[in-house]
């Protein structure tokens, strides 16, 4: 019985793996398709957001399961219940591509208004934490997963340069409103997938150390 | 034992009233604050927000405590788990909170740009939403969680009539942009609030018919 319980506990480790990296490559994909103007791309993000919805479903059923079946206590039952949260956690992310894969949809049908710098690397730093913050919580690492939490702070950085840079540009071209604007909600989206990917690390430290970071953003540099 | 375990949940459903309460008072606060563009009362929603913070993790403790000691099975364990899941929903609120009160707080040092008539109809749809959605969960009443997810439609038409409205008012006096952009990020903020309140009436929903409603939109507006 307890060989097998660890087989359903590497079993849930292995779709969460999965439905983070489904999360990830749909994120890159609207990316994708907002950087070559491809509509068509956009739209197959539409498609892989319901495979990642599915994935939720059963992921939640899996944790639901093991809780009534095999009634866990101490650190297995933390890790049922961060799965639980995770997986809601990388659902979002999947809306969050499918947000923008929506205003890559928008703006293919527009001029271009000026080649894309910030946000790739945005988008690139946001997925990185992600991955991060999935395989620090299946190799249950701490220092891993708080290294991600610094890591927040240069996709914010992105995001304030960027606002700065499209908001003269809207200033002196106000036919750009439209599409700058639009571009501005691209980055709040990349911006919120970084947080969840934080939201997810937050748990690894958690459950890891049995200690609360949330919430205590003065640690978040120096580990006590 | 049993008589216990239904005081233990009886005091769950106190907390995460409370806790709902708490979040729907600050949203109403930030955008007070925004609407008098009184910068104090703005500051005051960043330290309402803690307080929430704090609730969540004794909310959260609370609920691991019951799955570890009392180990409950069925509708039980699900209510559990969909605590766990509506607490972060919550947490969420009052974050949108906090980011309404510091964009009230940037426009507070700009002239007016207009009244504002959208806004306050958003918040006010999208907090009487979270309210529904708690009560429909602790009365576990799927009809009226039901409801909630159509009344999302309002929130998503006002956003959209705000939108069109600044942008066009944007486009004619490019001086108002910084402060337009501020205003659309706001909605923003509230349509998540709303779209939160959904994700919780759609727990209810599963919990109280264990059946999915969740990723099945064509169900919303006619219940099978």
């Amino acid at each position: 019985m307890e060989r097998h319980f660890d087989e359903e506990l590497n079993e849930l480790k292995e779709r969460l793996l999965l439905m983070g990296g489904r999360a990830e490559s749909v994120v890159h994909k609207a990316i994708d398709a907002l950087e070559r103007r491809d509509s068509a791309l956009a739209e197959e993000v539409i498609k892989d957001d319901h495979a990642i919805d599915e994935l939720e479903l059963e992921i939640d059923e899996r944790c639901i399961r093991l809780l009534a079946l095999r009634q866990p206590v101490g650190q297995d039952l933390r890790f049922i219940t961060s799965a639980l949260m995770i997986v809601n956690d990388l659902e979002r992310v999947g809306d969050h591509a499918v947000n923008i894969a929506q205003s890559a949809m928008k703006l293919s049908r527009e001029p271009e208004l000026k080649p894309l710098v910030d946000i790739p690397k945005m988008a690139t730093s946001a997925t990185r934490m992600l991955t991060e913050a999935l395989d620090a919580f299946v190799r249950n690492d701490a220092a891993a997963a708080r290294h991600i939490l610094v890591e927040d702070d240069e996709v914010d950085h992105l995001k304030s340069r960027l606002f700065r840079d499209l908001l003269s540009y809207m200033v002196e071209k106000p036919d750009t409103i439209t599409r700058g604007i639009e571009l501005i909600l691209v980055s709040r989206n990349l911006e919120r997938v970084a947080d969840l990917a934080t939201n997810i690390a937050e748990e690894v430290v958690f459950i890891a150390e049995a200690r609360v970071v949330k919430h205590h953003m003065e640690e978040r540099h120096a580990p006590p």
